[in-house]
Order: structure tokens, then sequence, then C-alpha cells
């Protein structure tokens, strides 16, 4: 018995073979073709099947065990998982994954001689001794580096060349000076050192008021400074949140696509990652069989969809229903283009059931490493003691202090009108330019953020072949595949960041862009003369002739 | 059937009934005196036993299920666990865990009808929905919360009070204008922003380079710059390799004493934690079966014992032949009051089994969020990662570059001579001072470091007494016991710090001491002025009277 695997296809793009093995057995498990229950060959039929070490079997076998995706019963075989096994026997998951470890031992007993090509874990990782949250976190990474279209990042840009791949704001719109006076002053002053004990980590207290006030004011947030902790950017947040609420046996919902590090982090935790569709209206609800849900309801990442009222009140009622917890991701609130905000979840959350994460790195930059959780008050403790065991006296409190200073000072106000009104001219101007792509690329609508969100038209080899004639031209974007968690091997995704540009940057670019359409014969020079007389006679109510 | 554990004993110094049966439990486990294997009674019977309802009992139980004390088997009974059962037995133990989470699940549906008294923890930690991690960090601090001596930081000390409570290098004693000049200038200069890769998370090169080194240079460790991840703090560190590292099912060892973020690290992975002996050479080397050993080589925390060179190979030898891990906290190695420091154990490692850490917390300040591991080779990707999950972009990367520059300029060694004259004169005088109450505390040797480590020679009633009229003098000490992972009952330890104080206060303090000893009966006026001449005779060769 062997099975039928999309591994060729994996082996030419990664070129290693176990973890070839692995991708393409993912591949069959998500997409359905090996269901939940069907068993897997031999290590030995599998290897002669395909040509492989059955060392090499053993490692690709190993981490779809650590993930989650097989278990492995010694005498009995390896069989699929699959997300309905294991929400519905958790007697027979936990048995199977105390046989999944001893896998794992026979795997390390075959030790060095599998005949592995080097990879960046010069040891084999089941030799390391690494906690299953390590292996996964290893299998991750590696999948992360081969999952990326090749074409992508290959080699280093030119000097001269423009992308948009997003990069937040750029150098030049950020107000270097007033911040670095801030921070001076802060240094100058150095306010006197927070109490020695548990709660001094969650950071300053005046920046945990001052961010109580905004969310008050602006988000309609009922909260105050101790519900707050202060956290290394956002992504500190989502890790710790995963590691204190998640494990294997459990579900985590994550909207697909969305920040990989949101799907890092559950998959380190063990937890099983079931991804949740999105469309223009964000988020489809469900009745997921989960214990947590990461969602970014102000502006889908990266999509820019806006999720409807109705369906926040649908997640609300999901989390008290299944006594979940949802993790609000607002990491973009700040940068709207029109229209008022709906809502946070948090605000319309009656039951406490939600956590609301946000950071001062990308309405300021990045270099600015200060998020925050807010967190229901059941959670605050343990979510403090998490902290706390990571960080016992909070790292960069001198920034935290000139920020609640800058705040307090209006500073940051200032500086965000200023922006907004910076980053409103740059997305219109993006926003036109990408409209006379139409035939190629279909730009979502988002009235908030910093990047546009764009589908590709075409075929993927024609994606492919087009964005690297763009490369060769000294243009690139970013790529949207890497968001995405079932990969949809037919679509490609681009996403085009704008913060880091200023106007003439997004001109010149777009224009090269144009170029190489034309040149490659996907546009052409009157489609695009015709578009901007159409475009013009709409704006002046129709009638002429350009 | 019922047992007979501590319960009344701890009952009296927690006051929380569930705490002090989970307590009672572990104590009992701990001693042996409830074997491997041996049947706890039902909830029924010791809630009757103890006149305790069942949701206590049933709370207890389950936080000793979520630290792998005991196994619960539905419809079968609690079963004790134990050390051998984890390490022989290991199908049996997974299938058990399966098992304990169910038993959990029982607990949730008893429910908020338990008449708990309040604790910290509003909600059940069953209801919270939190991980194995999440529920075993939360034990872990109710525990530390009830262990400690409640005559110990039961109410704020008086404004005039002296602390002898470690507390690292005093506000009077570091270079705060030096320090605050370099970071200003750091930040004026700003350096460009690091690559956006994984690499970036192992924080600035710069530093990394400097540090390497320093270690290469003083501590005879052949490491580059590529082999360091900068952390906030060692803290960091520390969590980052137990996570890493350690899982339920995993056994770590720590010395014991010893520092106890890394026990609160360990017991929250779900690993069992060994306590190993340290004597007056330090650690006394076993072959542990366990995958990890933390340790604290160059001087002892907080006995302040050096560990042999001929112990030190003997953990490098038991690492090897385990393919165990050693992490080695060097934290205090840059104050040294005689002899030349033996090598790290990273220096002696032949075999790259060594983590070694370090931190600029103590040597600078508290406020200086520095530390950074020296990785083996293999475990240099897995750690970075981990590292990246937390902190994608390095946090405080100015005061990073800032301290490479202040080493760089040889302002960090100015500061650390001029430390050394200072806290060499007050480790002197310290000393002095305590050897007055030779009847009292028997001070352990130490040629490092900045805090003395003292055994108290009468009862643990005599001791409580004695520190609680010192407290009402005006002067405390830490207390030695929250080192501690196995209790000795019979055991009090006491820490005096000095790096904070200065001579007047050091003097004046232990004046208080010696005052309240001879008002209790512990130390009459003439044994102290005998005493002293005892010493002044010793000092001059004999023969003279006083």
């Amino acid at each position: 018995m062997s099975i039928q695997v999309p591994y060729d296809r994996r082996l030419s793009a990664c070129g290693v073979k176990h973890l070839a093995l692995y991708q393409a057995i993912r591949d069959s498990i998500v997409a359905g073709k090996l269901p939940p229950g069907a068993k897997l060959p031999s290590t030995r039929t599998l290897a002669d099947a395909y040509g492989l070490s059955r060392g090499s079997v053993s490692i690709a076998y190993e981490m779809l065990a650590a993930e989650g995706y097989v278990r492995a019963s010694v005498g009995r075989g390896t069989y699929v998982a699959g997300a309905e096994a294991r929400f519905l026997d958790s007697r027979q998951r936990q048995s199977s994954s105390g046989e999944g470890a001893e896998l794992s031992s026979n795997a390390e007993a075959l030790g060095g001689d599998n005949g592995l090509p080097a990879t960046r874990f010069p040891t084999s990782p089941a030799a390391l001794g690494l906690s299953g949250w390590g292996l996964r976190l290893i299998g991750e990474a590696r999948l992360g580096e081969s999952a990326c279209d090749k074409t992508q990042g290959e080699r280093p840009p030119l000097q001269q060349s423009i992308s948009f791949k997003p990069r937040g704001m750029g150098e030049q719109w950020f107000p270097w000076m007033s911040w670095k006076a801030a921070v001076s002053a802060e240094w100058r002053r150095r306010g006197p050192a927070p109490a020695e004990d548990g709660t001094a980590a969650a950071g300053s207290e005046e920046l945990r008021r001052a961010i109580a006030g905004r969310l008050r004011r602006e988000r309609g947030i009922l909260c105050e400074a101790e519900d707050i902790v202060v956290t290394g950017g956002s992504m500190q947040a989502i890790a710790l949140l995963a590691q204190l609420l998640l494990e294997p046996g459990k579900s985590a919902v994550s909207e697909d696509p969305c920040y990989s590090g949101i799907q890092r982090a559950i998959r380190a935790s063990g937890a099983a990652l079931i991804p949740a569709p999105v469309d223009r209206q964000g988020i489809v609800p469900d009745d997921w069989p989960a214990e947590l849900l990461f969602v970014t309801p102000t502006r889908q990442f990266p999509t820019g969809a806006v999720l409807t009222y109705e369906r926040r009140m649908a997640l609300l009622d999901w989390a008290v229903k299944r006594s979940a917890w949802i993790v609000e991701d607002d990491y973009d609130s700040e940068f709207r283009w029109s229209g008022r905000p709906l809502e946070p979840l948090k605000a319309l959350d009656r039951q406490e059931r939600v956590v609301y994460v946000g950071s001062f790195s990308r309405a300021m930059r990045q270099e600015v490493r200060i998020g925050y959780a807010v967190l229901p008050s059941a959670l605050r403790e343990p979510f403090l003691l998490a902290k706390q065991l990571y960080d016992p006296y909070p790292a960069g409190l001198t920034e935290q202090r000139a920020l609640a200073d800058w705040m307090n000072q209006g500073e940051y106000d200032r500086h965000l009108r200023r922006s907004r009104r910076i980053f409103n001219r740059l997305q219109g101007l993006l926003r036109e330019e990408l409209s006379k792509l139409e035939p190629l690329f279909d730009v979502h609508p988002a009235d908030a953020g910093l990047l546009l969100f764009a589908t590709w038209k075409d075929s993927p080899e024609r994606y492919d072949q087009f964005a690297s004639a763009c490369r060769e031209a000294g243009v690139s974007w970013g790529d949207g595949s890497i968001y995405v968690a079932e990969r949809r091997p037919d679509e490609r995704t681009a996403l085009f960041g704008f913060a880091h540009l200023d106007e003439e940057g997004i001109a010149a670019g777009m224009h090269r862009i144009r170029e190489t359409a034309v040149r490659l014969g996907r546009l052409n020079a009157r489609a695009e003369v015709a578009n901007a007389a159409q475009k013009y006679a709409a704006r002046n109510g129709g009638a002429e002739d350009a």
C-alpha cells in the first residue's frame, strides 16, 4: 500500500526530501485527500515508493505528529488525525499523543545515518532533545522557508529598485526629533523604579493610564490602567496568550489569510489550527469547535476587509456559547481614510471574553517596541505571571514613560494627524495607479491601513512570470501567500504597502510595473489610455471624448 | 481509607484550606511518605476526614495533577506519580495525563459552589480554560504566595527601616551620568535598522561582538558574535530555554536552593524538577535521570559556594553521557573578592553541551534589562526562533548599542573597577559585623557576589521570633526559604545583601540586629565584647587581654 501525494511538486520547490514529503502529506491532509482515520503506509513502503531513505520518512512523520496531523501507534501504524478526530475523541487523542512520543524515540534511534542533505539545522531535530513546542517551532520555520515562492526574495533587490513590500511608516514620515527629545528628557528625569513585586512586569503605570484614556476616548473601550499589561510589541502579547491558553488537544481559529506570527504561535503551542475563510466582509463566523479565536475586525490583515456589526456580534455569541476567548488584534486602527470605525469587539463584549491587543510599532516606527494587551479580569493575573516569567522587570521602561509623556503632551496626536494626511494622499495615489492595472489585479476595497491588497486575475504561472519580470525591471511587492494557512495553489495575492514611500517613489514604481505589463503584452498601451479616458469621463459626467 | 498529611501545620501557615491540603500532600510525596503508586483517598473520604468541602479537595488534587505529582484515573482513583514512575513508564504517564485532563473537567463541573475562600484568582482556574502551562504557572504563584513565611513582608517596612534584602547595586554606586550620556548619544546617532530577517531578533551585532570579546578575554570562552543572542535580562533566556527543552515527561535538575525564577520556569514547563543538594563545594554531582541542568558554578546562588574543578568535570561528563544540556547561569561573575575564578563550564565544554547565560542587570542596574545566552551551535537556530516568536524585532536596541559603545570606550571596565573597590569594602564590613552574631548565624564563606548567605543556628520558632523582633526594631534581611525547592522545615536561612547600602547603613542595621539579640537574651553584651577581644587577640597573635 502506498499513497499519492504531491511530493515531486514540493521537492522541486524546496529541494529537501524529508521537507518535501512532510509538506506533500500535509497538503493532502489539509485538502481532505487523506481523510481523518486514513492509515499511512509504513516508513519502509513509503521510502521504497518515493526513493527515499527510511530516516527521511521517519523525520517527515515525526514532524507531522508534532503538529498533530497524524498519530502513530507502535505496532499498528500511523493514522491521519484530522480536525474531527481531534475534537470528538479526546481520550483517544491523548493516548495517541503518548504513542506519538514513542515514534519520535524511534526516529531518534534511527539517528544520524538517514542521509539527509544539510539544512539550517545541522543536527537532526530529534537528537536535539527539544520539547514538542521546540520541535513544532523549528518545523514551522522550515516550512515557512520553503513554502515561500522560490522566485520571491531569492536575491537582494537592486540598489535602485522600488519595493512595495509593506514595511510600515517610512523614516521620513516619523518625527524623530520630537520622539528623541521625549526619550532623552525621560532619561534625564528618570522616574522612580517600579515596586519590586509582580505588578512591575505590567509596565509603566503612566503609560497604562495614557493608553486606557485613549482607548476609552477613541475606541469606546471601558478600561483602566490595571486592565492593561504593556508588552514588547503586540507579537509578545500574542505569543504569551497562545502559551497561556493553548496546548496539544486544544484548537484555535485564525483568519485565513492572517499575520504569519499568529499562525506560528498557534502551531508552536501544539493546538490544532482551524483556518477561517475571509470574504469582503471579513471573517465568516462559524461554530468552530475551538477554545480561542484570533481576529482583526477593524481591518482584516492583510485583505483590509472591515468586519460587519452582525458578524462581530456573532463572534461574541460564539465565544460565550463555547466559553472561548477572542484575541482582537487591533493592529492598524489609527489610520482610517473614510467613515467612522465600527466599535471594537472589546467595546461590545459584555461577558468578558475578549482580549484586546494593540501596538505602537505601526503608528510610530517598528523600532518602538511597545504593544499592550487589555485583559478581561479573569486573565489579568495569569497573563501578568506569564509576562513576569520572561520579564520580571519591565524592559524599556524609560521609553514607556517617554511615550506616556509624548501622548500626554499631545505629540502623539499631532503626529497621527500629520501622518494621516500624508498617508491618505499616498494611498489615494497608489489606488489610482493600481486601477490602471485592472486587467491584472483585483484591488480589494479598504478604508484603513497602510497597504492595499490585490488578487491576481490570471494563472499562477503567469503571475510568477510577471512578478519575476517586474523584479528584473527594478520593482517588487509583498507576496500574499506567506499569510495563508491553507494554500490555494491556484491563487496569487499581492500586498502593496505605501507608507515607507513618497509620491515620486509610488509613481515611479507603478510606472515600471505598467511598462513591464505592456512589454509582456499583459496590458496594452491603448487600454491604459482608454482606461484613463473612461475614468476622466466618469468623473466629468460622461459625454466627452479624450 | 484516609492519609496522614501535615495539613494542620500548612493551614496555620497559609490559612487557605485547599492550598494547605495541596501543600501537605505535596510535602508528603516529596518526602517519600506517599510513595509512587500509592493510592490517594477519594475526594469524599478526604473531605470528611479533614472537614473540608469536596470542592476544595478536588481543586487540591487538580493542582497536584497539573504539576505531575499525582495521576488520576476516572473510576479507579488517584495515584501518586513520583519521579521513578515518570522516568520508567512513559506510556503509562502519557495515558494518565490524558485522564488527568478528565479530572479537571470534573473539578470544573463542581464549579463555583465549593465554598472556597476568595483568592487572587476570582475564577476557578479550571474554568479559565488555561493550558497546562498556564495552570502550572498560577499554581506555582499560589504556592509561592503561601509558602513564604507569613511573618515576612506582611506589612510595608517603616520609612526609616534598613533592609539587607539583596537588591543589587544601589543607585548611589552606579555612574548614571556616564550611562545616560551613552544612551543619549546613541539616540542622537541612531544606527541603521537591523536587517528584516530572523537574525535581527538576536540583538545588536555591536553588542554581541563586545560581549564575545569580553568573554574570550575574561572568562576564556571561545565564542563569536553569532553564538550569542541578546535577551531582556537573563531570566528571559532561562524561560525560553525551559520552553524549548522541557515539557511534561522530561526532567530538569536545579540546585537546591536556587534562584526562584529557575524553579518557576521548570515547573511551568511541566517537567519534573529534581532538586540537587548543594554543599560548601557547590552542587553535588549525581547521575540524574534528566535532560537539563541549571547550575551556578561561579558562585552558587544564593549560598555563594564555588563549584570545584572536579565537580565541573563531573557535570560535563554527566551531560555527555546523558546527552543532556547544561545551562550555566553566570549571574555574578564580575564581583570577586579573592582568588582567580575557575574556568566556566562553557570554557571546559568540549562537546557543546553548555549554554552560558549572563546578564548586565547585576553588574549595572536592574533597570538595564540586557542579558544574553551563548549557545552551542545546535541550539543557536532553535533559540533564535523562540526569541523571534516573542520579539521579532529586538526590543531596546538603542540601549544595546549604547552598551556596546560604553564597553568599547572602557566605561564598563572603569565602572567595574570602581564598584569592586567599594563592594569589597562593604562586604568586608558586613562580614565582620555578621561575625559578631556567631551564636545565631553561621555565615557561609564566599569569595564573590553581592550578598552573604547565613544559616540560622537555632530552632525555626526562635528564628521567626527573632526576625519579627528585628523588623519591629527597623531592620530586616532576605528570607532564604523562597529559594528552596524541597523545604526543610527545621532549617532557616538568611540573605544579607550589601550593594544597595553604604557603610553607615550596614553598621546601623547590624547594630539594630545586635541590640535586638541582646534584648531577647540571644546574645549577651559581654559575649559581644569577648568576641571582639578574641578577634583582636587572634589578629595580633594571641597573649594580650582586652
